[in-house]
């Protein structure tokens, strides 16, 4: 064994309870070494001197340097402590805190043992149920429908179907999307996040002066409310944005500090740095370099309160089923685990996704949020189908690599995508629509809850913000079906229950990578054609008897 | 360089805030790489695609298998994002969140490069400043002095000196730690760790039945309101020990369980498995396998709560300055998180230190504890020492991967200790003086605080529990003065000052470890004697000009 390769971390995504009784064990090992067997050997930690258990480990992942070997233990006293056995040819060998060694001696072994002393309730994560088999869609508000016809159109200032610039207002609301539930059903999603709806002067509404109004381009409260029964009456949750790192210039809060610099109650709400706002020089923290948006000080425990009064105002008035956070890697820790357990014990299934685009284990271990959005994907099926960085074996070993960054829980629930708001669309950026449908057979596979970008579904192009931002072409929905037809054959899997679970099997072989879960199948390759013969298609694209053609892909049934 | 090796993870302790504008970078490399230079290449999140800048790194620690490279980084824009640059043999790679590689795309590092995308201040762990200079030494209170003559002795079953059994009560007090407390204070430590004085029936009072309560063959609230103020007025802290994990069987919540079962408000409070609590088959949890020791439901809201509520009580009454958390390592994650922020905000300056014998990282990433009892520091110098399992080498290699176990912050913080109420005594272990000295030497040298376990000053001997927990013997104070002049001279430097930070250097070469801390520089062998000439020698035992016998040390100031 390459004992420099090898890791394992307690009270970690390599050691975490998936229930009140079970632990999910990982160990990594360098991808050279195969054993002919590593077990988990364990036990109550007041007994394991004497009595000692094991179980041995599966090799489940393998990315481009590591193997991943797991183990669920199910355990009768939860005072669990372990170290790994490792056989090669005919040789044992022990990995406990003290690295790899010869021999173990377990009646010191309170010393050197890994340990997780106790499953304590309070800290076992379990997934969000809904989430299993959760479909999201995403709606930028402003540009998916206008339902409301009645209203003052003198803010739009283009005509729906022109090429956005970022200060268009095209018109789109609340009751645009109300008007579009059916079709959102059937094309099989369950679940809408909307970027922010608060009130605000921009077409995006990330710079928010009034949290506790509907913005009034797209609606009012009766209108919100009747979007999220209308929504739940069909069964699709209703996941708002939380723009909580910062918010406008023109927010009471901000003016106020304007006004009285120091003296304001206000003060401390933000985080400037002298004794009076300088709108001029901007000395003032804010997002990005944009003065409009000043940085809330999430230090601060007015602010903490503020913030969270909102999320739960939202959920207990309106019943929301979510939050997506915002630039959530910009606020505190702090602010996140006081943030969870407000909004928690006020719907415990309400479900919490953060925007960052980095490895965010970190927020990750149950007491912050439940996943993020997981743009490690977005860019490993960008890095595959779009700029050419990998080949399939590649691709197999990072998305291999990107499911064992977290536990199982967060997993399950990690937010996937191809696209949103902030990127270019992928179709755009792939040039080639097998390539999308690809992509979307692998995003629906692949362990945690798809979402879907509006206009996907007819393969909308855009390139960068605000291109990405166009609205939505009606006309083209009953035209080209082929994307939605996918959309909607993958939705009703994953809605039906079929990959609900964090198992998961992804290899490569000569060209072709193999997806297997549960009792599915999904086979795809990339620019070559690979022969292949499958029996039980589901659904498939680019693909005759016999052979994957370029940018193929076939989902099969095993049994 | 060996990629397998190599590790980074972000906002854990390979990256920390040390304050609210400076970065703590860490990354580890195998111990055979020596690259020619390793640079954090970092700037601020939104401009990182324009503007670096570079630090370099220093090869600060090595363990057995690993190279550990720090840089301290202050910022400007605290929206930190990074990459590292390795230049070896004229060539140059990069580590990133997608590994080794030899090209970097700067503009589309918002996918890959590492962050830790703002400092908030609510997440920054500073220390608790007083314990960058403390000296602690722990009390078994039972066997330290009786001081209190008039109290009714009927309990004490055993003469002072015996030899204590599990059952045995020698009579000891807080009287008689006051009566001490000008000897302990010429000793030189400055902070007392008593095991726990509230009401209990047993000799270690680690079952109890009255949190509210001093133990009454302890003393009342007035002696002990008398302990801290005496122990204040000489510059002394007092941490005591919080029972949390469990009671005693005789508590009254436990009591109203076994009376009432599951219509008993405090059902929940316990794990019952079944509806009432059956003494005799043992059904629910406890300590260990001590039936007198019920386990408290630490993942109750009503049973935070109520613990919390204790330990504010015995700041804001009594001013203590500290909590010793007794098997800490089996409450819940949330329980100790709210149990800082109450603790906290009470007394920011209460330092908290578990009780976790493993590697407790996820304890100690600044929401939970401070630090802990160091036990595997303990289990080093035992394996050196003692054991015969460590030659110098091993030994620095060990000390060193201890240190890289944790933050800065954590590292000054941490308990080290030799020997306490539940292991050996350290010089029966070591049979032999000369290596107590040597251990001592270290301890008060290594990063943390040195927790002197009483009696240590007076070598006084001791196998497993109950034998580790004799009466001090007071008539050995004046005649064996060796050790204590030795404490007394370390306890000088330490608490003013000479070891308050985080910087340390520990080497080896040809059989002697060499600890370079500020300008102090400490150097000791093990069991073959080694030339050495030191020039401002301080302290030091078996060494006479040119040598340092067998198990000799010397501490020399550099400058």
């Amino acid at each position: 064994m390459n004992e420099l390769a090898m890791q394992h971390i307690p009270e970690s995504k390599y050691c975490f309870a998936i229930n009140s009784n079970t632990m999910a064990i990982r160990l990594r090992v360098s991808k050279e070494d195969f054993p002919d067997k590593i077990e988990v050997v364990y036990g109550g930690k007041y007994e394991y001197a004497k009595t000692q258990y094991s179980v041995t480990m599966e090799r489940s992942y393998e990315d481009r340097l590591f193997a991943w070997y797991t183990a669920y233990i199910t355990l009768d006293d939860v005072r669990f402590v372990y170290i790994f056995k490792i056989t090669e040819e005919g040789k044992v060998s022990y990995f406990s805190e003290d690295g790899l060694t010869d021999k173990f001696d377990f009646v010191l072994s309170f010393y050197n043992c890994f340990q997780l002393a106790y499953i304590n309730e309070a800290d076992v994560m379990e997934p969000v149920e809904w989430m299993k088999t959760a479909v999201f869609y995403q709606i930028f508000v402003e540009r998916f429908f206008m339902g409301d016809e009645g209203k003052s159109k003198t803010y739009i200032n283009m005509k729906w179907g022109e090429l956005p610039t970022p200060k268009s207002f095209a018109g789109g609301d609340l009751e645009g999307i109300i008007q579009k539930l059916d079709y959102l059903k059937e094309l099989g999603v369950n679940a809408l996040y909307l970027t922010p709806i608060f009130q605000s002067v921009s077409n995006h509404k990330y710079d928010i002066s009034d949290y506790y109004k509907i913005d009034e381009h797209f609606g009012d409260k009766e209108t919100f409310r009747r979007l999220v029964e209308g929504a739940h009456s069909r069964g699709i949750k209703v996941v708002l944005d939380a723009v909580f790192n910062h918010c406008s210039k023109e927010i009471a809060q901000f003016q106020d500090v304007i006004k009285n610099g120091k003296n304001s109650q206000y003060f401390d709400w933000f985080v400037v740095h002298g004794d009076k706002v300088d709108c001029e020089n901007v000395n003032y923290e804010c997002f990005a370099s944009c003065a409009y948006m000043p940085k809330w000080n999430t230090s601060n425990k007015a602010v903490q309160d503020y913030l969270i009064g909102i999320a739960t105002y939202w959920i207990k008035e309106y019943n929301i089923d979510g939050w997506r956070l915002d630039v959530s890697d910009e606020i505190s820790h702090e602010f996140w685990r006081d943030f969870r357990r407000a909004v928690k014990a006020v719907k415990s299934d309400c479900v919490l996704i953060g925007e960052n685009w980095h490895d965010a284990n970190a927020y990750l271990h149950g007491d912050q949020y439940d996943s993020i959005m997981n743009y490690a994907f977005t860019k490993a099926c960008l890095d595959f189908y779009c700029f050419g960085n990998f080949n399939t074996k590649q691709f197999a070993d990072k998305l291999n690599e990107i499911l064992m960054r977290n536990t199982d829980a967060v997993n399950i629930m990690m937010l996937n995508l191809l696209d949103s708001h902030d990127t270019y669309r992928f179709v755009t950026e792939a040039k080639n629509r097998d390539k999308l449908k690809s992509a979307l057979a692998l995003l629906f596979m692949f362990v945690g809850v798809p979402c879907i970008y509006y206009g996907t579904e007819i393969a909308l192009e855009g390139n960068f913000d605000p291109d990405s931002r166009r609205c939505m072409e009606w006309d083209r929905v009953g035209k080209e079906r082929d994307v939605s037809t996918l959309v909607n054959g993958l939705a009703k899997i994953k809605t039906g229950g079929g990959f609900s679970d964090a198992n998961i099997k992804i290899t490569e072989s000569d060209g072709l990578i193999t997806v297997e879960r549960n009792n599915y199948k999904l086979s795809f390759n990339g620019k070559m054609p690979v022969e292949y013969k499958s029996k039980n298609v589901i659904l498939s694209n680019n693909y005759s008897g016999g052979e994957l053609k370029e940018n193929a892909f076939v989902l099969e049934k095993l049994n």
